[in-house]
C-alpha cells in the first residue's frame, strides 16, 4: 500500500487484578513495542475496572483523542467479564451465535483433555456486522474483535497474556504491516559503568547537542540506553539518526555495549553461536537467574549445556570443590572464591567459557566491610587460562541486587568477547 | 487516629520508556498492591509522556475524580524529566535549593565510587512552601515529595523501582496507615487443574451464590485464584467472607493449594522451612527459573542447598548419571528420564526432598507424539522411596511454558506436603 497514515495508539487494560496490582500489565508493554516498532505511537496506556461505565467513558474519551486503540481483559466466559457486552452494547451491535468459534473452543477444550461447559457458550457469541472482524485465537478459547468504526480502530483481546501475544502476531501486526506506516527512525545506545547525568553531561557539552535529534536517556537495571530518535521526512531520518549516532559513540566509546532493543542474555547467546562456544555457569546469590536469562532465548540450547547453583558453602566445595579454607578465610563472597568456582567449572565440563558470581543480595547477610550487594563476579574462557573477576556494588533490594549482577556479568562477557573480536 | 477516611487512588506513570513498552510498568502493580492492601482502591492506572501539557491534563482531570493520586517518574536530572517543574509551576511553587539534600546526593554518588556533576544539583531544588513535604529517599538521589492540595494528596516518587519501593516502604504506607483506613475485607483462594469456566460453574450452581460477598475469578499462570470480597460494616465484612470461604472450600476444596497473595516459591519455602526439609532441584526444560523463584524468597538459604541446570542430554548423564539408554530410547523428555534424574539428585546431594522437570519449551523441539508443551515433572522425598512423577501440557509461547512447569512443580510439592501433615 502507498497510502500509508500516521498513526497513535490508546491502549486500555480492563479487569481488576491489574488495579488490584495482583497481575502486572506487561500486555501493555508488549503491544506498545510492537507498535513502536511499527512507527505507531502508543500516547497513553490505561487501566480500569470491569465496570461498564469506566469502560464506555475511557473508550469515548480515546476515540477522540488517538487512531487506534487496543483493549485487553474481559473476554472471559465469568460474571466479571463484560468487555464484549458492553462494547456491542454501546456501538449497537447484536450478538449471534457463531457455530466456527464453538467448534475452535471444543477443540482448545479437548487439546487440554477438558470438555467446555455450558456457559463457555456466551464466548461464541460474536457481534453480527459488517464493521466488526472475528480475530482467530490460535491459543485459546475466546475470538479477538476489530471495530472499524468513523474511522478509528479498536482491536479487543483477551487479558491472557500468551492468547493476547499470539493474536498480536498472527492478526493484528500483519494487518498493521500491510495499513499503516512508520515514521520514526530510531537507534538506541546501551552503555554501562556511567550514570545518567554524566552521560548527560558529557553529551549536552557538545556544541551540537542533539544533533538534530531527539535523544532521551532510559536507565536499565545495567547502566542508561540513550536513544536517538528522528520524525523527520522519510528520506533524511536515518541519516540524521546515523550521524548523531556516530557522533555520541566517539563522545562515550568505552561505555557502549550492545546497539538497539537487544537484552544482555539475547546478545551473548547470539556472540557465543558465531563464535561456536558452550557456556557453562556457577550461580550463587543470583540463584539460577543468570541460566534461567539464558534458557528464555529459543535456541540457547546449542551453546549452553549445564551449570549449577551451588548456593551452600558446602555445595561450593563438594560440587565445584573450592577449597574449604578459601571459604573460611576469605569467606564465600570474595574473588578467591569466585576464581575457584570458575576453575571448578573448567574442571567438572567442557564448557568453552565459563561465569561464576557470588555475593550478598540480602536482605540479611551484610556486613561493615562487605555490605549487601557487595558482588564478585567473573568468567574465563579455557583456551586462555585467564580469568576475569570484577567487584560490584548494587543498591536496591534482593531481586533487583540479583538482576543487576546477572545482567552486569553477561554485560562483562559481550564487552569482552566483542573487543577480542575487533 | 480515629477519623480515617475511605479513599481511591490514580496512578500516573509519566515517560516514554513505558509508552515505548520499553520497560513494564511494575511500579504501578507495587503501588496499587500496597494501596489494596490498606483498602484504598486505585480506580485508573495511566501512563503517560514526559510532556508538559499531559502532565497538567491528567493531573486535573484525576483530581476531580479521586482522592490520592500517586506519580512516578520523570524526576532524573536529565532534560526529559520534567515531573517536578511541570508540577511546581501548575501549583505556583518556587524552588529552593536544599543543602540538606545535596548533600544526600553527594553521599549517595559516594556510594557508588562516582562524584555528582554540576547537573544533579537540579535534584536539591525543592519546592518552597508548607503545603509540599519532602520524602527521604534512602536509595537515591532524587527526593520524593508529598503535595496536599484542596484536600487532595499527591505523593510524586521517582521511576527507578527500587527508589519508589523505597519511598513507598520507608516514607508512604507508615503515612497512609495511620491516617486512612480500610473498609474492605477479602480473602483469595488458590485453585489449580480446573479451568476458569468449571470453577464458575460449579459455585455459581450453589444456590447461594455470590454468598453475600463480590467474587472475582483471577486467571493465573498456575490455575485460578477465586477472590472473595466485602466491602459491607466493619463489624460483618470478615463473618461474611469467611463463611463464603467455608462454602467454596466445601464445592472445590481438592483443587486448593493455598490461601490469599502467597506466591508458589513463598508457599513451598515456608513449608520445607517448618518442616526442617532441604531441597535440592534438576532442571532441564525450565533452565533455572525454579531455582531463581525459590531464591528470590528472602532467607530460603535455610532450606535450599544447590541444584543443577542440565540443558544438554550429556550433562545428565555426566552430571546426574542418567543412563543414556533411557535417553536414547525413551528421550530426555520422559518419565524414565526425570525418574533418573530424581536418583542423580539423592545420590549426588543430601538433601531431604529432591525435584526434577524435564519437558520442551518450544519454539522448536516438538513432535506429533511429544508436542512443545510437553513436560514431566516430578520429586522425591530421600526417606520415603517414593517418587511422584506427572505428565503436564502446557499451551503458551517458551517463556511462559517455563513459568507454568515450574509453578507447577511447586504447587505439586505444596500439595503433596500440605496433606501428608494433615
Amino acid at each position: 500500500m502507498n497510502n500509508k497514515k500516521i498513526c497513535t495508539a490508546h491502549i486500555i487494560s480492563i479487569g481488576d487484578e491489574i488495579l488490584s496490582g495482583h497481575t502486572v500489565n506487561t500486555n501493555s508493554s508488549y503491544i506498545a513495542s510492537a507498535l513502536y516498532e511499527l512507527g505507531i505511537f502508543t500516547k497513553k496506556i490505561i487501566a480500569i475496572a470491569d465496570a461498564d461505565n469506566e469502560i464506555i467513558s475511557e473508550l469515548e474519551s480515546s476515540m477522540k483523542q488517538t487512531d487506534m486503540i487496543f483493549i485487553t481483559g474481559g473476554l472471559g466466559p465469568t460474571n466479571d467479564d463484560l468487555t464484549k457486552n458492553v462494547l456491542c452494547r454501546h456501538f449497537g451491535f447484536k450478538l449471534k451465535f457463531r457455530p466456527e468459534v464453538w467448534d475452535h473452543i471444543v477443540a482448545i477444550f479437548a487439546k487440554r483433555n477438558m470438555v467446555p461447559d455450558e456457559i463457555n457458550k456466551e464466548q461464541a457469541m460474536f457481534p453480527d456486522s459488517e464493521k466488526v472482524m472475528l480475530l482467530h485465537n490460535s491459543s485459546g478459547t475466546a475470538p479477538g474483535m476489530h471495530f472499524n468504526f468513523d474511522g478509528k480502530h479498536i482491536f479487543v483481546m483477551p487479558g491472557v497474556p500468551n492468547e493476547m501475544r499470539s493474536l498480536m502476531k498472527e492478526e493484528i501486526l500483519p494487518y498493521l504491516k500491510e495499513n499503516f506506516s512508520d515514521n520514526l527512525y530510531y537507534r538506541d545506545i546501551n552503555t554501562t559503568d556511567i550514570s545518567e547525568s554524566s552521560l548527560y553531561s558529557i553529551l549536552s557539552k557538545n556544541p551540537e547537542f542533539p544533533f538534530g535529534c531527539a535523544i532521551a536517556f532510559l536507565p536499565q537495571g545495567y547502566g542508561v540506553t540513550v536513544r536517538i530518535k528522528n520524525f523527520g521526512a522519510a528520506d533524511q531520518r536515518k541519516r540524521k539518526v546515523d550521524s548523531a549516532l556516530k557522533i555520541i559513540k566517539s563522545l562515550v566509546n568505552e561505555k557502549i555495549f550492545t546497539y538497539d532493543m537487544v537484552t544482555p542474555q539475547h546478545e551473548l547467546v547470539s556472540i557465543l553461536k558465531k563464535r561456536h562456544l558452550r557456556l557453562s555457569a556457577a550461580e550463587s546469590c543470583t540463584g539460577g537467574l543468570f541460566m534461567n536469562n539464558i534458557t528464555n532465548i529459543p535456541g540457547s540450547s546449542e551453546v549452553f549445556t549445564e551449570g549449577f547453583v551451588t548456593y551452600s558453602n558446602d555445595s561450593k566445595f563438594a560440587i565445584l570443590n573450592v577449597n574449604p579454607s578459601t571459604l573460611g578465610i576469605k569467606g564465600a563472597v570474595s574473588e578467591e572464591t569466585v576464581s575457584e568456582m570458575l576453575e571448578g567449572l573448567l574442571a567438572e565440563t567442557k564448557a568453552d567459557i565459563v561465569c561464576a558470581v557470588s555475593g550478598i543480595a540480602g536482605p540479611d547477610g551484610g556486613s561493615e566491610f562487605k555490605p549487601v550487594g557487595t558482588v564478585f563476579a567473573g568468567f574465563s574462557l579455557r583456551e586462555e587460562k585467564k580469568k576475569h573477576i570484577r567487584k560490584f556494588f548494587f543498591t536496591g533490594d534482593r531481586i533487583s541486587i540479583k538482576e543487576k549482577a546477572s545482567n552486569k556479568l553477561m554485560i562483562e562477557m559481550i564487552r569482552y568477547l566483542k573487543k577480542e573480536t575487533t
